[in-house]
C-alpha cells in the first residue's frame, strides 16, 4: 500500500507521501510516489500515487514522454492552458492506461485500482489540488477540507481532521503531515520510510522545498518522539 | 460498519462498541453489539460483533435459543468448561450459522463476512480475550497487544498502539478506549453514538460497570472536548 497527503493551505501547498511498495508480504521494495513538472517563474504541478504501481506509474511515464517527444501542438504538463486542464490531461492519460493495462490485469483477477492527487500552480491562476480516480474522473479539494489522502488514509486522518484549516500555517501544515504520516507508519507495515516531502509556498510557482527524509533522519526520530510524549503527556490530563 | 474494542489488562477487562449499523447509506439503524452471559460468582462472557448483523445476531440467538432449550447435557455459554472452550463453542456456532446463510448472501454477492470477539473469565481461569473469525477459527490476545479492535479499526489505532500495555490502568483502559472510539466517530460516518461500554473488574467473575453512552452524555462530550484541546495543544509544543 501507500500513504499521501496533499494540503492546500493558504500559505502554500505541502506534499508528503511514503516510498514503499508491495506485491504480497513478502516482495517489499521502495518506489518514488511524488512527481513534479516545472515550468520556471510559471508553473509547478506534483503528482501523487497510489495503487497499482504498473499503472501509476505507466501514467506518469505517458505525462513525460508526451513532453520528451517535443511535438509543439500536443498539450503537456508543461502547457495545458489551466490546472484544471492538467487535471484533465492526467485523466486522460489514466483512462487509456487503463484500457491498455485494465482488461488483463482484470482476467488475472488483479486489480488495476490507482489514484492520483495532482497539485500546483500557475503564475495566472489560484493553487489548486485534484484527487484524480482510475476511471478519469477527479475531484477538487476546497476551503471546506483542504487536504486529500490517498492510500492507507485511516490511521492519519483524526490528527489532520482536528488540525487543518486553510488558515493552518505551512510550517504547521509540514509538521501534521509528517506527524500524520508517523501514526500510520507505526500502525500499518505496507506504509514505510523513506518520505518525499514536497513544498510550494504561497505566490510562487517552483518547488520551494524537497526533501527526502531517511529511517533515521535525526529531525522526523525527535519530532515523532516528542509527539509521542506530547500525546501521552495529553493522556493523562484526561478524566472521565 | 462498526467499531469494537476490548481490552484485557491486569486490572480488568474493557468492552466498548459502538450501535450503528447500515446497509448503504440510505439505511441507517442501531443495533446493540455487546452481550454478555454470566453465572454469579462463577463466570462473566462478553461478545462484541462487527460484519453481516444478519449473521452476527444468529450465532448471538443460536447461543442463547442453546440455554433457553435447557438440555442440561448441551454444552452452552453457562456451562463450558473454559473460556478456551466457549470459543470453540462460539466458533462452531458460527460455522453452523455461515453454513446456512453463506451460500444464499453469496449468490445474491452479499457478503456473509462477520467477526466477533468474546471474552471474560471464569472463577478458575484467567481473564482471556479472542476474536472469532467467520470461518469459526480463532486467536487469543496475549501480553504483547493485549487489545483486539474489529470494524473500523484503523482511525483509533494509533492511540491503543501509543498508551495500551497490559499494566495500563482499568481507568485509564476505558478513557483509552473512549478516545478511540472518540477518534474513529469523528472520521468515519458508518460509525456511530450510542456506545456501549462494559467492564469486568479483576478477579470478579461478573459485569462490573455497564454503560450506555448516548450521544449527548455530558461526560462523553466533555471529555471529547478535552482530548480535542489536549491534541491542539500538544500540537503546538512540536517543532521540526
Amino acid at each position: 500500500m501507500t500513504y499521501c497527503i496533499a494540503l492546500n493551505l493558504r500559505d502554500g501547498m505541502v506534499f508528503l507521501s511514503d516510498t514503499r511498495t508491495n506485491a504480497g508480504m513478502d516482495n517489499f521494495s521502495r518506489a518514488k510516489k511524488l512527481h513534479h513538472w516545472q515550468v520556471p517563474d510559471e508553473r509547478c504541478i506534483v503528482i501523487q500515487s497510489a495503487g497499482n504501481l504498473g499503472v501509476t506509474q505507466a501514467v506518469v511515464s505517458e505525462l513525460n514522454e508526451a513532453i520528451d517527444r517535443g511535438d509543439t501542438n500536443a498539450e503537456t504538463m508543461l502547457n495545458t492552458p489551466t490546472l484544471f486542464s492538467a487535471a484533465q490531461l492526467v485523466g486522460r492519460t489514466m483512462q487509456q492506461v487503463q484500457q491498455t493495462y485494465g482488461p488483463g490485469l482484470s482476467a488475472r483477477n488483479e486489480d488495476s485500482g490507482a489514484t492520483l492527487v495532482m497539485g500546483g500552480r500557475r503564475k495566472e491562476g489560484r493553487p489548486r489540488l485534484f484527487q484524480i480516480y482510475a476511471a478519469g474522473n477527479f475531484i477538487e479539494a476546497h476551503d471546506d477540507a483542504p487536504f486529500f489522502q490517498i492510500g492507507e488514509h485511516k490511521y492519519g486522518k483524526p490528527i489532520l481532521d482536528r488540525v487543518i484549516t486553510p488558515e493552518t500555517s505551512l510550517q504547521d501544515g509540514v509538521i501534521c503531515a509528517l506527524l500524520s504520516m508517523d501514526s500510520t507508519l507505526r500502525s500499518n507495515l505496507s506504509v514505510g520510510m523513506p518520505l518525499d516531502l514536497m513544498v510550494i509556498r504561497k505566490d510562487t510557482y517552483c518547488v520551494g522545498e524537497t526533501r527526502r527524509i531517511e529511517p533515521m533522519d535525526e529531525a522526523f526520530m525527535e519530532m515523532s518522539m516528542a509527539w509521542s510524549t506530547a500525546l501521552r503527556d495529553a493522556f493523562t490530563q484526561i478524566r472521565l
